[in-house]
C-alpha cells in the first residue's frame, strides 16, 4: 500500500520535513496547514518541491469549524480551495466542528457540508469529513458517515483517524459499513493508553503505531475490509518528534508502516532470538597483560579506574578464548559469556550477540525495518557474524554458534598480548539473565518500536524508579510468553500478555510506554522458544547531559553461596546495601536475616521469589547477580531506587 | 506558624534534603520513608542530622494499606513505630488503603485504626490518618473523619492535604466540623489544573501554592477556623523538584509560604508596580562612537553584529542622556526608556526598571519573599536604586522618577567617550507594551511565583506555541484588573481574572500553568493602578542548551505609518512575514491589503484588534512594536508561530 505522513508529524521548517519524508522513502505527505502558513515558500513552489522528491500531496488539513454554523463561511472555502489548486493538493479534511456557536443539527451538517463539496467539485477537489474525538456535537466516526450518506455528494467522504476512533473505545469493526470509496482518507496514530483529557493526550502524546497500546493492525483489518484502497499515512502529534531530528523520526514512522504491514499480512517474525549469545563490553585495556590497575583499596571501581578483567575473575568467570585478529577476549561461566575489547574507552556496552534460529534471515527482516546492517570486516577463516544498529548505537549481533570457533583457547600464542592462562570458571552464575540499556530520553520510543519490531520482543513492564536526583523510567521487553525462565530452571508460567501500564510519564515529558497489547505487535507472531530474551530499556533523565549507566545481569542458581563467596574474597565489589532497607524488608516479609548480613536484595510476586545483588560501577556498567526463584517474573524493580540511591553516593552521579 | 516540608519534595540524599530545608528556614520536616530507606545513616543519625539543623521531625509518612483489611497486620505497624522511635518521629501518617483486598466496612477500619493506635500510643506516637483522593473506599476527608471519630481514641487524628481535598473539588468548608485537637497535620501543595487521572496528577504535576490552581488560602483558613496549631507542610510531588537544586527549590517552597501567609493575613501588596520605568540591554559597545559596524547589507541584524544604537535610531529613539560613571546610555521615544549598557557582551535583556509607588517598600517586601536583595554601588549623588534578582538573573529594580535625573543630557561632555549628539525622537512609539523573558525549563514555576508574590503580577493566559523545533510555552502575567491598557489610548475593560487554561504540558514534561484563580494569588489583594504592567514568561524548550530570544514590546500610536516608514528606510530590520499567512489571514479576515505590503501581523478578539510587526534579532534581543485598538487584551499569540518559523529561517535557530 502506499505510504504517506502528515508534515506535523516530523519536525523543521516545511522544505526540510518534505526532505526528511522523501528520504524515509514515503509515498506522499499531508500538508498541515500551520506548516504552511509559516513557510516562506509560495504554494506553487511547495508543490515542486514535493514533485522533485516524489511525493505526492495526498491532503491539505485541516479545514476547521466549517459544519453546522449559522451561516456556511464559504468564503473561507474558497480562498483554501485557490490555496490547495496552486499547492496540486485535491483533497481537504474538514475536521468536526469544535465552535460553541456549532448546531446540533446534522441535516444542517450535511446542507453545508453538500455546498462545500459543490464548490469543491468546481475546483476538483475532494472533501474528507473527519469526526474529532472531541467534536461539539460529531464526536464519533459513524456519526460522521451519517452526515457524509447525508449529504451524498460524490466529492464528499469521510476520513477515517484511528486516534479518534481508538481514543474513544469505539469499535473500528462498524468501519465495515462504510463503502470503500467513500472513505476518502485513513490517517494512523497509535498512542500509550492515558487517563487524560482526550485533547490533550491527542495534541501531546501520538506516537507511530507499535509504540502505544492501539490496536492499530485490527483497525486497519477493518479499513481494508471495506474496499479502502487509498494511503496508510501517519498523523502523529508528539512534543518529541516536534524536537527529533527529521529524518530519524521519519524513518522511524515508515518502520512503523513496514511493521504495520508484516502484522496485516499475519507474517510470522522470521527468526525470534532465544537467548544471549554473548554482551561485548569496551574496556580500556588496562588488565590485559595480567596487571590490576586497582587504588589501594583493591580494584577501585568506584573511581571507574579498574579493571573488567578482574571483576568478571572475582564473580568466578574464567577466560575462554582470544579472538587472533581483534584485542578481544571471551570470558565464560555457564552459558553466560562476555567479550571484553580493548578499545581503550572507559568499560561500556558495545554489542549484544543474540541466539538467533536462522541469523540471515533475521538481519534481512532487520534491514527490511530500516535497520542499518553493518558492514563487517572479517578474515576468510572467520565465521559471519550478521549485525544491525539498534537506536543508541549499540550493535546487535544474530548468531549461531559458530562465532565461539573463532576464539583461540587460552594457553595457545596469541597475536595481541602474552599468552594467558585460562582457568575454570568457579560461581554457580548459569547465563546472561537480561540486560539494561539506558536509551537518550527523546529515542526512548523509538527504540521500543526497535526491539519490538526487529527483534520480536514485546513490552512487558513499564515502571518509574525515583532516584535522589530524578525520576527514570524503565520497560521491560521480553520474547513471547510460553517459554521456561532459564535453562536449568523450572518451568515458568506464561509471561503476562499486558503489562503494569502506569499511563502517565515517568520523566519529564515522557510518554508513558503503554500497557500495550501484545497481540498487536509485530512480534505478536513470533515462534515459541524454550528461552527467553530480556530486555530492560531505562530512560536517561531529560536534560541529562550523558547517557548512564547500562548493566548486565547475571543469572545464577545459588545466589546465597556466590553473595558470601564475594563478601568474604571481594567485599570492595559490592554495591552497599542500607541497612533501613533491610528495616523496612523485614517489616514486609518473614525474610532469612542473611540477607542483611550478605547485602542481597529481595522480591516476591504472586509467583515466585527474587533475589539479587549489584556491583560497583566501572564506567557506565556494572553487574547485577541474580536469582529467580519459581515463576518470579519481574526485574526486582522494587528495589532499584536503593540501588540507585547507592549508586549516587558512590559519586555516580548522573550529570 | 510553624513551617515544615516533606522530604520527598526536594532532589537528593536524604541529608542533602536535610541540609536544604534547613537552610531556606524550614522549623521542621516530614521524613518520606523512601528517602530514609535508601539512606546509609540509621534513624539515629539522622535524628542527630535533623537537630543539629534545628529540624523538627514532624511526621514519617506513609504507612499503607492498613485498615479495614481482612486482618490488620500489627506486626508491620510495631516494626515502623520501632523506626520512629529511633528516628524521634512522634506522628505517623497512615493514607487511605487503596488494596484490592480492601473492605468497605467503615467499623473495621475503625476497630483496626483504634488498635493501630493503641499500639501506637504505647510508643508515644501518634496516627494521623488521611483520605488519598484514590483511596479504594476512603477518598474524601471527610470519610476520613468520620472513621476517626468512630474509633474514637486519643492518639488516632486525622491529617488532611490540600490536594486529596481539591483535587476531587471537595469544598473544604466542612473542614470546620472537625475539632482542632483532631487536626493532626496539614499538608500542603498547588496543582495546575489538568483534566487527567487523579493520581498521576498527584504524582508528577504537583507544585508550591501560588504555582497552581487551587484556593490553598481558602482551604488553610477553613483549618485555621477549626483550630489547627500544627505546621503548614508542603508535600510536593514533581518531576521538575526531583531534578532541581535542591537548595533553590526549598528556598522556592519557603517563599510560597511566606506569599501564603501573606494571603491569610490579607496584607494588600504594598507597592505594584504600575509600568516600566526602563529596559536595560547589554551591549557590545559597537556604536557607542556613533560608528556603525553593520556589514555590507546595512545593520547585519541577522548576524548579531550590528548596533542596538542603530536599531535604536531607526526606530525613532533619541539618546537622552549618559550615565556620568557607568557605561550607559537612555534613549529614549516617548515615555518608552531603554537603557544601553556596553558591558561589551552581545546584546541581552539585563535589568528592569519599574514604576513603583514606593520603592523601599517594594524591595523590604521583596526581600521578605526571599528573593536576593542586591547591594548597589553608587556616587553620592546619585539616585538610590533598589534592586533584587529574579530567578533567571534578571534585575529588577524599583523606581520612583529621580534615576532619571542621574542621566546627563546630550551634548554634555561625558566621561565615557565623545560628547554626542542626542535628536530628536521622531516616531509614534509611546510607552513599553510588554517584556518577554526566557526562563530555563527546569525553573518555570518558580519564575511564575516570583513574579505573581514579589511584583504582584497576575497570570494572564497560558499558550503553547509551536515553532519548527518543539513546542514552546508561554505565560502572559499583568498587573491587576482595572487599569486601562496605556496611557493616551482608550481605557479598556477589566482584564478577564481567569486566563485560558490548556491545561496539559506544552513543553515535553512542563505542567502547564493554569488557569489561576486571581482571587487566590497573593497579588489579588494589590492594589489597582492606572497603568498596566505586562509580562511574558516563555519557557526554553527542555533539552535547548542555552536560553533563547528575550524582547521588549514597544507600543504605538499609528503602527502602520511607523512600518510605512521603517519599510522604506530600513527594510534590513524588519522580520520578514511569508505571503501564505496573508493568503490564510484574508480567508479569515477582511483586512486592509496594506499589512501584506507592509509585513504587519493582524489578530483580533472580542475587544478589539491587534497590530504589531518584529524587528530582526541582535544577540538575544529583538524588537516588536504594537497597537492595541480598542480593548484588545492578548499578545498576538497565534501568530508567533509565524514569528518563531521567520526567526529560525533567519539562522537563529535555537540550540
Amino acid at each position: 500500500m502506499r505510504t504517506s505522513i502528515a508534515t506535523v508529524s516530523v519536525s523543521g521548517t516545511l522544505p526540510e520535513k518534505l526532505a526528511a519524508i522523501a528520504a524515509a522513502g514515503f509515498d506522499g505527505v499531508e500538508i498541515f496547514e500551520n506548516d504552511l502558513l509559516a513557510c516562506s515558500l509560495p504554494p506553487e513552489e511547495v508543490r515542486l518541491r514535493a514533485a522533485d522528491l516524489g511525493l505526492s500531496i495526498d491532503l491539505y488539513q485541516p479545514f476547521r469549524d466549517f459544519e453546522a454554523m449559522p451561516a456556511a463561511d464559504l468564503r473561507r472555502a474558497e480562498h483554501k480551495f485557490q490555496v490547495m489548486e496552486r499547492l496540486g493538493a485535491d483533497t481537504l479534511l474538514v475536521c468536526s466542528n469544535v465552535s460553541p456557536a456549532a448546531i446540533d443539527d446534522d441535516a444542517l451538517a450535511a446542507a453545508q457540508l453538500r455546498s462545500l463539496a459543490e464548490r469543491a467539485a468546481e475546483h476538483g477537489i475532494r472533501v474528507a469529513y473527519e469526526a474529532l474525538a472531541w467534536g461539539r456535537h460529531v464526536d464519533d466516526y459513524l456519526h460522521a458517515w451519517r452526515i457524509v450518506r447525508l449529504a451524498d455528494h460524490p466529492n464528499l467522504g469521510t476520513c477515517l483517524d484511528s486516534f479518534h476512533i481508538l481514543s474513544r473505545g469505539s469499535d473500528p469493526i462498524g468501519i465495515e459499513a462504510i463503502p470503500g470509496e467513500k472513505i476518502f482518507f485513513l490517517q494512523l496514530a497509535d498512542a500509550p493508553l492515558l487517563a487524560m483529557d482526550v485533547l490533550q493526550w491527542s495534541r501531546h502524546y501520538r506516537c507511530f503505531p507499535g509504540q502505544g497500546g492501539f490496536d492499530l493492525a485490527g483497525l486497519v483489518g477493518n479499513v481494508l475490509n471495506a474496499g479502502y484502497t487509498g494511503p496508510l499515512s501517519l498523523e502523529v502529534f508528539n512534543d518529541h518528534f516536534r524536537q527529533a531530528d527529521a529524518a530519524r523520526t521519519a524513518r522511524d514512522g515508515r518502520r512503523s508502516l513496514i511493521a504495520l504491514q508484516q502484522a496485516l499480512d499475519r507474517a510470522a517474525h522470521p527468526a525470534v532470538p532465544t537467548g544471549y549469545a554473548f554482551a561485548e563490553l569496551s574496556d580500556t585495556g588496562a588488565g590485559l597483560t595480567g596487571t590490576a590497575t586497582g587504588t589501594d583499596t583493591g580494584i577501585g571501581l568506584a573511581t571507574g579506574t579498574g579493571s573488567l578483567r578482574d571483576v568478571l575473575a572475582a564473580l568466578g568467570f574464567a577466560r575462554a578464548g582470544s579472538h587472533p585478529s581483534k584485542p578481544v577476549e571471551l570470558w565464560q561461566q555457564g552459558e553466560a559469556r562476555l567479550l571484553l575489547n580493548a578499545t581503550g574507552d572507559d568499560p561500556a556496552l558495545i554489542s549484544l550477540g543474540l541466539d538467533t534460529p536462522d541469523p540471515a534471515r533475521a538481519v534481512e527482516h532487520a534491514g527490511a525495518l530500516l535497520s542499518p546492517v553493518l558492514p563487517r570486516e572479517r578474515a576468510p577463516q572467520e565465521a559471519p557474524l550478521d549485525a544491525v544498529a539498534a537506536p543508541d548505537g549499540t550493535e546487535i549481533f544474530f548468531c549461531g554458534t559458530e562465532w565461539r570457533g573463532d576464539f583461540t583457547p587460552p594457553g595457545t600464542t596469541e597475536r595481541h598480548g602474552d599468552p594467558l592462562p585460562g582457568g575454570t570458571a568457579t560461581g554457580s552464575i548459569t547465563h546472561i539473565d537480561h540486560v539494561a540499556l539506558t536509551q537518550p530520553w527523546h529515542h526512548f520510543d523509538e527504540a521500543a518500536l526497535f526491539y519490538r519490531s526487529v527483534l520480536g520482543l514485546r513490552p512487558q513492564e513499564s515502571l518509574e524508579l525515583p532516584d535522589p536526583y530524578g525520576l527514570l523510567r524503565s520497560m521491560a521487553m521480553s520474547t513471547a510468553p510460553g517459554a521456561s525462565t532459564a535453562p536449568g530452571t523450572s518451568t515458568a508460567p506464561a509471561m503476562p500478555a499486558a503489562s503494569t501500564a502506569l499511563g502517565m510519564p515517568a520523566v519529564p515529558g515522557m510518554p508513558a510506554v503503554p500497557g500495550t497489547s501484545a497481540a498487536s505487535g509485530p512480534g505478536a507472531a513470533g515462534g515459541s522458544t524454550d528461552r527467553v530474551l530480556r530486555l530492560v530499556l531505562n530512560l536517561a533523565r531529560v536534560g541529562a547531559g550523558d547517557v548512564p549507566w547500562q548493566h548486565v545481569a547475571l543469572a545464577c542458581d545459588d545466589l546465597l553461596a556466590t553473595a558470601r563467596r564475594l563478601r568474604a574474597e571481594h567485599p570492595e565489589l559490592l554495591l552497599p546495601i542500607p541497612g533501613n532497607y533491610y528495616d523496612d524488608l523485614e517489616a514486609r516479609h518473614d525474610v532469612d536475616p542473611c540477607l542483611r548480613e550478605l547485602g542481597v536484595l529481595y522480591d516476591r510476586d504472586a509467583d515466585g521469589e527474587f533475589l539479587h545483588l549489584y556491583t560497583v560501577t566501572l564506567g557506565r556498567v556494572f553487574f547485577e547477580i541474580v536469582q529467580r526463584i519459581g515463576g518470579y517474573r519481574g526485574y526486582g524493580a522494587v528495589n532499584a531506587p536503593i540501588r540507585l540511591a547507592a549508586q549516587h553516593a558512590g559519586g555516580h552521579r548522573t550529570p
